[in-house]
Parts: structure tokens; C-alpha cells; sequence
């Protein structure tokens, strides 16, 4: 009945967007583990760490030295968060396949995230992406707040349009549309893909949706429905939502997989590992993570 | 583009469905003074207790006072399980407006569940269907285990629709096909309803989803796309999967209404109502509910 793919892939951000999330503190020991677990998991995209400066985000403060001396699996893209030169360069030593750039559709967001007007941050970020092509890396663009902004509301589909264009231009890969505080419903899925593929290929559209009322694996299902085969998702639901303590944050990769196997999509990813991660870093955090399929696959011991 | 309703039913199953799951017993006082509250929220069924036998479910071996002294709201049908004469007979002394008849579509689960094999259990419905008929009041037939079964693995819609057909023949209103186990995606709804609806009108069909994976929400919304508009749920997801310790049980109301109001159809709910009276539950068992949306708003004080 639907335009669905037969594979669909993951790109797991919970070693980043996860943690960088939580209050506590993890040992660059645990995340070289953690991160070696995932890798064996089959999942096919890390992304690792930020290069953020770390007075911003501390908990990622050692994403160089965890960059170096995780197990490189060769069927993995290990990727990072890259705000300006200066992370670029740091990224590029730290042996980084791919570079995420960051902006947000709302004005006042992108001010409040990055302390700069949307005009102002495109130079920025276009510079970076013209070295990363030039250095021979994968370039992600993540779009935030593309459905809703915390402080401005409904964010219109010609405002991320606007964005996407500009990004595309400066030679993105790819586009990550981020639904940063998870208040999308399927039907606003609709309004903006209907708009979104009308310009940009499917396969250069990742969608990245927070679960925080519970309606992302609703709109990851109304998102394959027009053909989208590529989300970003956190394992465990790692990572709480930055305006709202103790709800959550990015879907977890456990209930997209769930997902994503009982409709008979393939995704490369092993089951029992992708656990064996979650379990990891839920034992490390000492709390339970928000996915239910792993809440339901932890009781069964 | 879908045959979407403008209003939805919720019928709230919080105080049956939910706290039979539950080990922290609620006194009686509490039990009123929330099932009041919910009454106030605009929901416009309540499933309030149940007259299992109390050695079978000690949790609601009050059914008998909470009916007698909770406050009917007179938009409201407050109903409530009803297991065989006696059950009956109690249920009608405390006033119920709705009887809910019980069995699964598996028969290794209605055997382990209500001890009779599926053919032994349709004379005891029938005499318990034609009895509350013959009082005037509503009667609903759940039937559990309608996608798959903890111990059988898959139910097939063809067993489904034989069970709903004899309940159909022996005079029940509507049936409530559950998804016990939270198991379901959403193409497996396909499977279901297109089957189901060749056979029965759409609006005798209810749909109860446990989100112990996290797919009640797309398979809710997946269910509207048929035409579906009644949906049972419980307040703040409360209640767990019997099957699973820690995991979650029905999908939480809070979560239902934040999609519907997203997607601008009625249910005649206020939010805050409703929050109100998820948070008393919640206070007074101590630990978080499952609700997502629950998590947000309380976040928010």
C-alpha cells in the first residue's frame, strides 16, 4: 500500500545527542566500550561526540581522545558534531568520517542555541562544510525545531525550506530534520514532507524525531510512508529533553528497531546487541532509560 | 485524505485495567475521589472496577462500595468487568451502566485466564450478555490476545472474527479487541481491520492497545485511518503487561489526547483534568507513570 523502502537506516546519536543530555557523567574508559559495542551492532552511522567547546557541553569533553582510540569497524560512519572551524580541526585530528553542522529553522532558537541570527550562522557553517568536502568527509546538516520552537511556536514549512536551501547550496549531503522538542503529530509530518520532497530528493532527507509525548515512532511510521528510509535515533532513549527535566528526549533506537522489524524492514542491526549497548549505559547511568521495548526486553532478564 | 472522525471516544480503563496491574493497593476513599475527578475530565465511559472474584483480583475487591458512593456524572457510563451471574448480580446492585464480558481469542490464553476452553466459555457470557441486556444495560465483549498470544505466538484474524461473531450473535453492543501484550505494529492493525470491518460496522469496534513496545500511538493512529473512533485507554498509562515486570500495560489516555488534540479531533477531554487526576494516581503509587505526555506536563510543574 505505502512507498516503503525494504531497508531502512539508523544513525545512532545516542553517544552524542543522548549524552550530552544527561547530568551524569560518563568515563572516556566506558564510552570507548560502549561506543565498540554499538559498532558490532550493525548499525551503520555513530554519531560519536561534539566538538562543541566543552564549557558548552562537558560531558563530551573528551571527544577527541574517544575518537582515537574507539575500534574503527569499517562498515561504520563515525561521525561528530562540528560548530565552527576550530571543532572542524579538532574533529579532523580526532579521525572523524563525517561532520554534522547545526542550525535551527526559528530565529530565536538558533539565537538561543548558537548566539547567532540564522544570517549570521550561514557563513559560519558554510565554511566548515566547504573544508569537510574538501577534506573528503560526509556532510550532515541538522535542521532543529522544524515542526515547533520553544519560543516562538509553530515553525512554518517554507521557514525550513529557507534553511534547507541555504544549506544544500553550501554542500550539505544530507539534511537532518530535528523535531528538538518532540511535539509533532503525524499530520504536521504531512505539512512538512509534503513541502520538504516537493525540493529535495528523499534520500538526502534524515528525519530525527524526539519522543517527548510519546508520538515519534507514529510519525517515524507516517514518515516512511512518503518515503523517507534514513532517522536519527538514540539507544535506550538516551538523552532527556533540554526544556522539559525528566521527560525524554531523542525516540530510542530500541523501539524504532522493534518497529522497524515487525513490519518486515531490514536494517542490519542485531537485536541482542543493540541490548547489550542499551544495557551498558543504563547501568552506568543507574536509571532506567525511556524506551519501552527495552523496559519490556529487560524484565524478560 | 483519511477517513478520519471529527470526534473520538475515549473510554477510560484506568481504575479497572489499570490498577488490577498494579501491586500498591488504593484505598477506597482515594479510588472515589479520583474516579470523581475523572468524571469531571469529560471522558464519556469510565470502566470503573471489576466483580472478578476478590481472591482473583484483590486490588478492586471494593467494587461493590466504589460504585455505590462515587459521584455519576450524567454524561458519563460508568461500567464495569463482569465475569459470569454472580459477578452480574453484584455489579447491577452497585449501579454499573455498562457490563464488559471477557475471553481471548487464543485458547491457550482464555484457558489460563478464565480456566474454560473458548467453547465452555460462550454459554457463560451468553446467559451473563442476555441478563444485563434484559436489565438495560450496555454491554461490551473484550476479547484479548487479538494479534498475538504469550503462549500460542501469532493469532490469525479469522479466530479473532469466530469469537467476535458469537459474541455478536449473543447480544453484545460492541467489542473491544486488545492487543494484551502490546505486541502489535501497524500493518498487523491492517491485517486485523480489514478483516474485522468486512464483517462488522466500524463503530462496534473499539480498539485497546497496550503500549508495552511503544507502538500504541501509531497503531492508534492506524486504526483512525479505518474509520476506527473509539479507542480504550488508561490514565497515565497506569497498569503494567502481566507478562513483563517493569514494562508498560494500556496505552496512557494523556498520550491518546495529546495525539488527538494534535490532530484536531474532539474528545470532549480537558487536559488539565485529566493531568489532575493522573497525578493524584501517580502521588499515590509513588513512581512514575509510563505516560510520556504525563512526564512533560509534570515536568512543567
Amino acid at each position: 500500500m505505502e512507498r516503503w523502502s525494504e531497508f531502512v537506516q539508523i544513525k545512532e546519536v545516542g553517544p552524542r545527542d543522548g549524552l550530552q543530555n544527561e547530568s551524569e557523567l560518563i568515563s572516556t574508559a566506558d564510552k570507548i566500550h560502549w561506543i565498540n559495542t554499538l559498532s558490532e551492532s550493525g548499525v551503520r552511522e555513530i554519531e560519536y561526540s561534539s566538538f562543541v567547546h566543552p564549557k558548552w557541553v562537558p560531558a563530551l569533553a573528551d571527544a577527541h581522545e574517544v575518537g582515537r582510540r574507539i575500534k574503527r569497524h569499517p562498515d561504520v560512519r563515525y561521525s561528530a558534531l562540528v560548530p565552527n572551524m576550530k571543532g572542524l580541526e579538532l574533529a579532523l585530528e580526532a579521525g572523524i568520517d563525517g561532520a554534522s553542522v547545526f542550525m535551527s529553522a526559528s530565529e530565536t532558537h538558533n539565537r538561543k542555541n548558537i548566539n547567532k541570527s540564522i544570517d549570521e550562522t550561514y557563513p559560519v557553517l558554510a565554511e566548515v562544510i566547504e573544508s569537510a568536502k574538501a577534506a573528503g568527509k560526509h556532510v550532515t546538516g541538522y535542521v532543529s525545531t522544524v515542526f515547533d520552537c520553544p519560543y516562538e511556536g509553530k515553525i512554518t514549512p517554507d521557514q525550513v525550506l529557507s534553511v534547507c536551501d541555504r544549506l544544500i547550496e553550501a554542500g550539505v549531503d544530507d539534511i537532518s530534520l530535528g523535531d528538538t522538542i518532540g511535539t509533532a503529530v503525524p499530520t504536521q509530518v504531512d505539512q512538512l514532507l509534503g513541502e520538504v520532497l516537493s525540493r529535495l530528493p528523499g534520500e538526502k532527507v534524515i528525519m530525527h524525531f524526539h519522543d517527548t509525548r510519546g508520538m515519534a515512532i507514529a510519525n517515524i511510521m507516517r514518515s516512511m510512508e512518503y518515503g523517507i528510509t534514513r532517522f536519527d535515533s538514540s539507544i535506550g532513549g538516551l538523552g532527556g529533553c533540554p526544556y522539559a527535566p525528566g521527560a525524554a528526549g531523542n525516540v530510542a533506537t530500541n523501539d524504532v528497531l522493534y518497529l522497524l522489524n515487525g513490519l518486515g524492514i531490514r536494517t542490519g542491526i542485531d537485536e541482542n546487541k543493540l541490548q547489550e549497548a542499551a544495557l551498558f549505559i543504563q547501568n552506568k547511568l543507574e536509571k532506567a532509560l525511556p524506551s519501552k521495548s527495552l523496559a519490556y526486553a529487560a524484565s524478560q532478564g
